[in-house]
């Protein structure tokens, strides 16, 4: 037995590397999507604002309980069907403290059903306040003799202008934690170019950056990909192949489908030739499917079984996609 | 009189166009400098954790309150001196959503003794979701029929990466509110460079994006400044001297002077000829000044006295060394 033990904890340990745990799931889903909980107002059935109006007025404190009731009854609905979701703390920030706590909310919930959970909050900070970013978000800190993990996200995204300075104090962290890192290379919005596009020497800032992300991802392997992964928008699919060779063994996550653009033909760049290496996010066109002409059928009383069909529909159409250029 | 309305309306309003405030009272007190207030728990004397911990246990609302009994100590005794707070929300978001209150009610307190808060968050992001970061920390977000002002701080840092689209969200709120942004240019860590100076054709990109920055901030004039401003470290003062040029009508928040090595004489060339346009930061040089030996006198019961000298101290390092120049 004894002989066995250091093979078995070897294994056990590579479960708990976080990107192992996401490459996991998407193969037993068969789903390279991840689900974006971006709620607004303008998205939530009239029925569940008035019940959290009802209850806390039309405070803030009544506008995160309507977001925490439009996310849950989504991922009750979805979670079986997903590997990840990825809950952007933007649409819970500007509800203040309020929403602070619906965003915590939404993320134990979610681990509850087993997802793993990308925070999109895009943080970049140097030193001691990277490191503090690390911490709240995917670390422990201590507090006098005790532990805590505040917002115990598997994964968060991160912004690299500040350089390794900012970069570092997340790696030390995901490295601790075993847990990863999404950093922005190419974002999918029209003037991403401004900056990220603009030509050092020969080659755009976001090959440098990507070059960057390859070599940030070599200190934090799991089995086949790095804890270290990328973004790159579904927008800039001709990018998003360059990217992929410069960056082989990280993750790349792509925004910018459904809503934004970006169709399934679109990102079978983005993938690797063993049909991983690429998880694509779809927000609104998910979780306000039922307000789309094509889930006209559900109305707003059943809005999550039209989220539902929203992500049946999308992984169909990226499966067929990817079977279609041969590879998977 | 009503002839006379216009006029004194007009005047009534440049004064709540927010640079004009933060100018004022640079003007009054003589001090262009920011107290960052960003605490970590080995800051903080053990007599204030003592009692945090007696209360709300080790937790992370005992942490919290930890900080916010310092940050109140320090800004009582230093209020009266200084134009400006900035609190890094990193260092709060680290404890959670009990972090989060802890900074939204800084944020209060600090406008309660009339100074102007400087929110360093440093985020980014692109439509919607830069939208709601800027709803949430400048702005107001409508629930119901209800308005809120969720975290109201007066300025927000913001990271400029994904460009103008990521950008032009905060720029709508600041004219909506007359309030601010300072923009990240070039920040004061040493790997600041590895993106940030990167040859653009024959400019470095921070070049490119503070002309974007002059460019943005033209839309926001104040009296004589913007309220779109930029950040740019201490400690590259020939870089500052470029920038200045580049955006002569931008107010400049200097971070990295005392404890990330910069100094008074260096920070000349950020100002302009009138002895305007910086604000110096320093955070753990005044919040943590009772731990220098300089200030050995203070023990940890008297430390926002020692906080209160630190204080004295870069006012008059940073006059001495605008008097040299001959400008002010």
């Amino acid at each position: 037995m004894s002989d066995c033990q250091p093979v078995d904890l070897k294994a056990e340990e590579m479960e708990k590397v976080m990107i192992n745990k996401l490459i996991a799931k998407i193969k037993e889903t068969n789903a390279p999507v991840v689900v974006g909980l971006d709620p607004t107002l303008s998205m939530i059935p009239e029925f569940i604002l008035e019940k959290s109006f009802d209850e806390y007025g039309e405070t803030l404190e009544g506008a995160a309980e309507a977001i925490w009731l439009f996310n849950k009854e989504i991922v009750d609905k979805t979670f079986d069907l997903i590997p990840a979701v990825k809950p952007q703390i933007a649409m819970y920030e500007q509800f203040g403290v309020p929403g602070m706590i619906a965003f915590k909310k939404t993320i134990d919930y979610c681990k509850e059903k087993d997802l793993v959970v990308i925070g999109d909050i895009k943080r970049g900070d140097i030193g001691t306040s990277s490191g503090a970013y690390a911490i709240g978000h995917i670390g422990k800190i201590k507090v006098g003799s005790q532990e805590h993990a505040p917002f115990n996200e598997d994964f968060i995204t991160v912004n690299p202008y500040l350089g390794s300075d900012g970069i570092d104090p997340f790696i030390e962290v995901c490295k601790e934690e075993n847990k990863g890192l999404f950093i922005l290379v190419k974002t999918s919005n029209p003037s991403s170019g401004e900056f990220q596009d603009q030509l050092i020497g020969e080659k755009p800032l976001y090959e440098l950056v990507g070059e960057k992300v390859a070599l940030w991802g070599s200190e934090c392997m799991g089995d086949e990909y790095s804890n270290i992964g990328a973004v790159v928008g579904a927008t800039y699919p001709d990018i998003g192949k360059t990217l992929r060779k410069i960056m082989p063994k990280n993750y790349i996550l792509v925004p910018g489908y459904g809503a934004q653009g970006g169709k399934g033909k679109d990102l079978v760049h983005f993938f690797n030739k063993d049909g991983l290496g690429a998880i694509v996010n779809s927000s609104r066109g998910i979780i306000a499917a039922y307000k789309d002409e094509k889930y006209a059928k559900y109305d707003q009383k059943n809005f999550s079984d039209a989220s539902r069909a929203a992500v049946i529909d999308m992984i169909e159409d990226i499966r067929k996609a990817l079977e279609g250029r041969g590879g998977s």
